[in-house]
């Protein structure tokens, strides 16, 4: 029942953000971050008594510090909206324009999504970057945070809801469900009259429970396998450097190298050089036979390890005897977010480029630049690795839709 | 077992489908036409079983004339192929390119969404249509008719895959789903491991059950409660014949007119005339109290006609007193379909396309131009309800998504 009238609001609140100029949106941004630093100590109160929670229920270290606030992490988040304050609005943009014969013309043009759900977990940051990606890009969004990180995730959305209301803007573009239990997150995944777009964001287990259950329309932030297969007439200078930027740059992200894949060719000459650099980080190789045979200390891979996301010091190995047999073997363990290939061959990369299904196909770089700062896009609401809608880096552009406007002086149909 | 085995069929005809040329591509629609008109003789002879078995069950005319093949509907199909081998190929569209300031390139290209599930009801010609929209875009489809149609989709699809194979491209680029049972349907919904989209084709209920039983991303191709608003400042020589085209020209289809909407000032001077040009068609009207005031023959609507989609010789009608409240009442009661609004004034036309929340919004003109081939197209899969991936109506654009390629020298994230 209370699912039902924050998707009301959020309705209401949609049709009003369609309205808003690009300034009175930039400004509503600007004070919403002024007003998170000014609220600042009210923020970490209600922090504190998260931690304190989750130091009762021996939460484990990691977590507790994503769960963490402090001045550092809240001027961050304000500098977060005033970043997304000066990105272009995406919104009103004419995509296309066309005459038909009968005289109609017609438009594209690009339009918010409307409401946006997003569930995800304990960083409480999440709480006003999304919101602020969301209102930008002209929708409303109900948030649903990890319940570890309510009262942090009230605190925010409440200075949010203020400052909006400072600007003559309603608070319901931004809601927070604040009922922690699981029934509430599953009826919001069908809360589908009031909310078009639901969007996860956290780990695989979320990311299915969404998948399984919403019957809103999902954009699945999936996980990455992303490999890199290093090409017989691959720089062997260029490649060490690049695979253990992508496995050790950052273990615990999607765009990480979970998995190398070798040419018979360069087998030997790239492992040895490879499992040195490799060990400073104390990275485990797992091998097939053929890699354990030139690595006496790799580790015997199994089958299962090839399909694996270990966001761990670990990195699977295969080899291969052709750039086909690379392609086939990417093709079959990918879970198509990102998957590189380091060549001096122009026609393999180019047939590495065409063929591998991912939302992002390399050829000489490291798989860790799927991002969307790194494209340039100024913001990122995740990554996407399923194929309707936005593949790969979402940004603003990735949070609206389109209509067809279309003008007409009297037309009817034969 | 057997979904899992077409699946991985699918699958593996996605990545030859993807390496296909236009030309190849558009080799074997041709051919595949060909064939339908050779083996016309065997299709007939399947959609007589299906007939009679329909008859048996003692099936509705209406849905027996659906059902029913003859020699000029083969050939409509085999004309439906060849067409969309005239089409512009989708696929290979650089659709954005930009320069990183670390020396990355990046393309942004149209590539085919993959492995396209389509479950659809009786008329069986969607078996080649499908077909040829899925191949024409690069596609692998796999597609789950309706159970009345059995005999017919399977000899279709038999002779599909038979020229598909005279042109070297493996059969399983289109598969059928031959068991009729509820289970297997309900499973091919959950075949996420395999299929990209989903895209239910057919009425009210089969689309829900799709929405609410997938967890493989739908376009959702849903109904449509489409409005007519004629302003105050409308010209009514050009209100009347439109609503009369977009209510009566047929009856059944989605884009279809259901509800009118009146603004005050035109209230008197519109209803009559209105009435009297419905009359010839024997359209009932449903109206609230102004509406029957001034039609004593007219039906007093109830709350809940404002939200039906007829898709019959019904009307509902709405008298408002401005523009915003007919966006409003609109907005409430849309599908998000089609909604136009008839009026002379400039400013009240710019006001209704933005603020109002449908895949395509008219100025002036009937709502049933809502289709693929009235917008150039060339050809529809279905017309989206949805904000996600495609709204309005779907072409082969509509049956792709897109792959980042990224050009580096060596790049590392720092």
């Amino acid at each position: 029942m209370e699912l039902k009238e924050m998707g009301k609001r959020a309705v209401a609140a949609k049709y009003q953000l369609q309205c808003l100029t690009t300034e009175e949106k930039n400004k509503a941004l600007c004070h919403a971050a002024d007003a998170l630093m000014e609220q600042a100590r009210g923020i970490l109160a209600a922090n504190a008594r998260d931690l304190e929670r989750a130091r009762e229920n021996e939460m484990h270290q990691g977590l507790l510090d994503r769960l963490m606030l402090d001045q550092g992490r809240i001027q961050a988040m304000a500098q977060g909206l005033r970043q997304v304050a000066e990105l272009p609005d995406p919104v009103g943009e004419c995509m296309e324009r066309f005459d038909r014969p009968n005289g109609l013309h017609i438009e594209k043009h690009r339009v918010p999504l409307g409401v946006i759900g997003i569930i995800y977990e304990s960083r409480p940051n999440v709480t006003a970057d999304a919101f602020a990606l969301c209102f930008k890009a002209g929708n409303a969004v109900i948030l649903k945070g990890g319940s570890d990180a309510l009262a942090s995730n009230m605190a925010i959305t409440y200075v949010l809801q203020q400052a909006l209301k400072d600007c003559g803007i309603g608070g319901d573009a931004v809601q927070l469900i604040g009922d922690p239990n699981r029934a509430v997150t599953m009826a919001f995944m069908r809360l589908k009259e009031y909310v078009d777009v639901l969007i996860p964001r956290g780990g695989a287990g979320l990311i299915r429970t969404v998948v399984e259950n919403s019957t809103i329309p999902v954009i699945e932030t999936g996980t990455g396998n992303c490999h890199i297969y290093v090409d017989k007439e691959a720089d062997l200078e260029m490649a060490i450097p690049i695979i253990v930027n992508a496995k050790t740059q950052r273990i615990g992200v999607c765009n990480a190298c979970e998995s190398l894949v070798v040419h018979e060719a360069v087998r030997e000459e790239l492992l040895p050089r490879l499992e040195q650099a490799l060990a400073e980080k104390q990275v485990e190789i797992r091998g097939d036979e053929r890699v354990c045979h030139t690595l006496p200390a790799a580790v015997s891979a199994t089958e299962e390890d090839y399909g694996r996301e270990y966001l761990d010091y670990v990195i699977s190995v295969k080899t291969v005897d052709s750039l086909e047999e690379a392609i086939s073997h990417i093709n079959r363990y990918s879970t198509h977010h990102s998957e590189s290939i380091i060549t001096g061959d122009a026609r393999a990369a180019q047939q590495f480029l065409s063929q591998v299904d991912a939302a992002c196909v390399y050829v000489n770089a490291s798989t860790r630049f799927t991002d969307g700062f790194e494209f340039g896009f100024g913001a990122e609401i995740g990554i996407s690795t399923q194929k309707l809608h936005a593949r790969g880096p979402m940004g603003l552009k990735e949070l609206t839709g389109y209509k067809y406007r279309i003008t007409g002086s009297g037309q009817i149909r034969e």
